[in-house]
């Protein structure tokens, strides 16, 4: 089936959005593990108003409740692509499964995570990469290097074959937390996992090579940073949705650039409060009903 | 003393506002009256998350309680004037009292009430004007009337004696609502009230006069529309505030362009849901705790 919409994340945001498409009727899919949003470690949340005193775990349990009474179905898993297919969006699980959905929320809250090698950001755009699907053509049949230890990473490395055979993986130092169905993929492929430490780049003005912990080195032409979970950055960057300072850039209504794509919360930029993020949330919600039903306006009283 | 902000209007919009500045340790009086919070209406309130079916009066009542848990200072009464002095803001309430503050926050609602007379919309500007600390100037020394049965209407009826001796107030057929303060004032200005129901302007490229239920006629130069309380689009008017289309444009962090002046919930437009509202009102306490403590970021964790 294709769903009204996929939210990607599942915390106040992703959540935020989800209840009010779910109380229209509108079919909704939500991908994300909601104990992993930053509000889990609130111990005493005073600032959301109307809900003073319960702990983060506790407002999230609800919030879990709330949306599944109201039909949305949650899926604790983790997406690790997503791509605008013939007007649908194609969303990808660590295990292969993919749904479509018309329209998506991107609400994976602050998740762009550097790779920690010194002097990373000054070269993105001059062989670091945050993006296959953007910037793997521009490594054809070169050596490149995927930083990161898990789904997220082992997926850009899979996509990478596309444009180069030269592709290896490295957990700069992490445990691997990689999904049987993925890392039998990167065995059939032949791609090298390495967990050498990398103690910085070779090539000041554009990468030529890694330097690693031992003390030898690895050509290559790009590296791409995917370290954690694919998070806002990456996704916005596989539909097309413009950033400003690695934040996605929306109007009042949760809208990107894109049509269809939506994005609210910590991953928009400003504050992290709550209440922002459930506002985002809600608009986002609130307009995709909108665009879906043909509506003027929408109002969800009581 | 000067409060750092004082937030009119005490629906979920002020009072996110209010929470956030308490918390931070802010001085804050929210004045409004939070059971006439259009919330007031909800029986079962469903898309907030985290607070799933609890009544909008419950929801109130819990925000009542925990603003002023955290220190703000709560005034259930009635804004009829807000002026910029020496940098501050001067809020003037229906008694004549008045309180100044560093910041303000508009979050009335929608509140902008028409006087319900065919052709009004299409003769603002052209006789009918929102403001008389803005248009007042525009009808020095011409007959004027002033139609609203309350405080809001009172008040711009005794300020527009600066310009003009001949103003009469009208209700409109409506019950008068005025405190006995601003009465005894309007007695002593000697500004007629009159009760007719006012069928129609007179005057087509420019208002001449108005008709009245009974037949009769009343000649006047101009109209002010003050019915009900003195709403977002007179309070954003009194201090220099962008409107469109009888909204408070704000920005992603809720300011609006006049400095230190903040807007939030509905009457800054977009939809009238709970959460967007908190959230706005979030945004403003964020950015005016930024703004007075001069951070570059701020964050209420917890």
């Amino acid at each position: 089936m294709q769903y009204d919409s996929i939210v990607i994340g599942s915390g106040p945001a992703g959540m935020s959005a989800a209840v009010f498409m779910a109380r229209a009727k509108l079919t909704v899919l939500v991908i994300g593990d909601t104990y992993k949003s930053s509000l889990i470690n609130g111990q005493v949340v005073g600032n959301y108003l109307f809900a003073d005193g319960a702990s983060g775990e506790e407002l999230l349990s609800q919030g879990v409740q709330q949306i599944k009474k109201y039909g949305a179905q949650v899926l604790v898993d983790e997406v690790v692509d997503v791509k605008e297919k013939d007007g649908s969006f194609v969303v990808a699980l660590k295990d292969g499964a993919t749904h479509t959905a018309k329209t998506i929320v991107i609400a994976t809250g602050v998740s762009y995570t550097p790779t920690g090698i010194p002097g990373e950001k000054e070269r993105v755009g001059r062989g670091v990469a945050m993006c296959v699907a953007c910037d793997g053509p521009l490594f054809t049949n070169k050596p490149v290097a995927v930083v990161g230890n898990g789904n997220h990473a082992a997926s850009e490395a899979i996509e990478l074959l596309a444009h180069t055979k030269q592709v290896t993986l490295f957990s700069n130092g992490r445990e691997w937390k990689i999904d049987p169905t993925l890392l039998k993929r990167l065995e059939q492929a032949k791609i090298p996992l390495r967990k050498d430490r990398i103690k910085g780049f070779i090539g000041e003005k554009f990468v030529k090579g890694l330097e690693l912990a031992d003390g030898s080195t690895v050509e290559v032409s790009g590296v791409f940073s995917a370290m954690g979970v694919a998070g806002a950055v990456a996704l916005a960057m596989k539909v097309g949705a413009v950033l400003d300072n690695n934040f996605i850039v929306i109007d009042r209504d949760s809208k990107t650039n894109v049509e269809n794509v939506y994005a609210a919360g910590a991953c928009t930029g400003g504050n992290y409060q709550i209440a922002k993020s459930v506002g985002e949330g809600c608009n986002a919600g609130v307009n995709i009903i909108k665009k879906l039903k043909g509506l003027d306006t929408y109002s969800d009283l009581t």
